[in-house]
């Protein structure tokens, strides 16, 4: 945790963001860069009755770090995908709490 | 967003379902109908030591859109999933905040 | 629901698993067992530019069932899966509420 969890951008291009994306986003939010994870989760979409080629969209979950950190988290997030052929990209933020937490 | 992710639903069924449901949520939502998504992650349940075949489970993530439209929502996509051979159909709601989303 | 969904746990650890973890965890919760599902998700995790060996980490979706039932239900599923070969075991709770629940 943090958890990053990339649906519609390619393995490949996820694999090169993981390059860079975790050591911004760890000064960024001032968190260990051994916390943060990149998935990229086996899944298909469809739209009118056939598969549909999904655009980028990034969930990330972390303990709330605050909207400021985290405008700061997404456009980084972005920056790096946008990086590749995507014309957009989406980033959400799921907080969990401390206390709902067990290491 | 409004994201569905479909478990337990085969990929066929999802497949022909994708032709009217995100029509016919997004007159229920007054959302537009290409702000849907319908996912079908590849997963596998176990239960006593073997592969566990899931019933129908679909969440939904999107903003808080109030209990009466969801209701309506929830009826929907249970009605589009029981016409295909499945006995029950569960669907539950992940509300993402506007502050925690970014486009 | 509850769903235990695992990441970082292979598929045939899991399956051992779900021999036992369902009836110790209906027990603690005083839920009827075949309430839980047990999903091991195909997924990839990347890190430094190649695929990355994830450590387990357990997401549990259900109603809330309040700290104390919950910090036992943690140490359960820890328990279940350090007596296989991983060092570490993160678990964390997401809570549905009733009313964004339907079946």
């Amino acid at each position: 945790m943090p958890q990053l969890i990339f649906k519609g951008v390619k393995k490949n291009d996820v694999k090169e963001i993981s390059n860079s994306l975790p050591y911004r986003l760890a000064e960024i939010s001032d968190t260990p860069v051994d916390y943060f994870t990149i998935e990229v989760p086996e899944t298909m979409y469809f739209f009118d009755g056939k598969e549909f080629e999904m655009y980028p969209l990034i969930e990330v979950i972390q303990f709330d770090r605050g909207v400021e950190i985290e405008e700061k988290m997404a456009k980084e997030i972005q920056n790096h995908v946008k990086k590749f052929d995507y014309s957009e990209c989406e980033v959400y933020f799921t907080h969990i709490e401390k206390e709902n937490y067990y290491e």
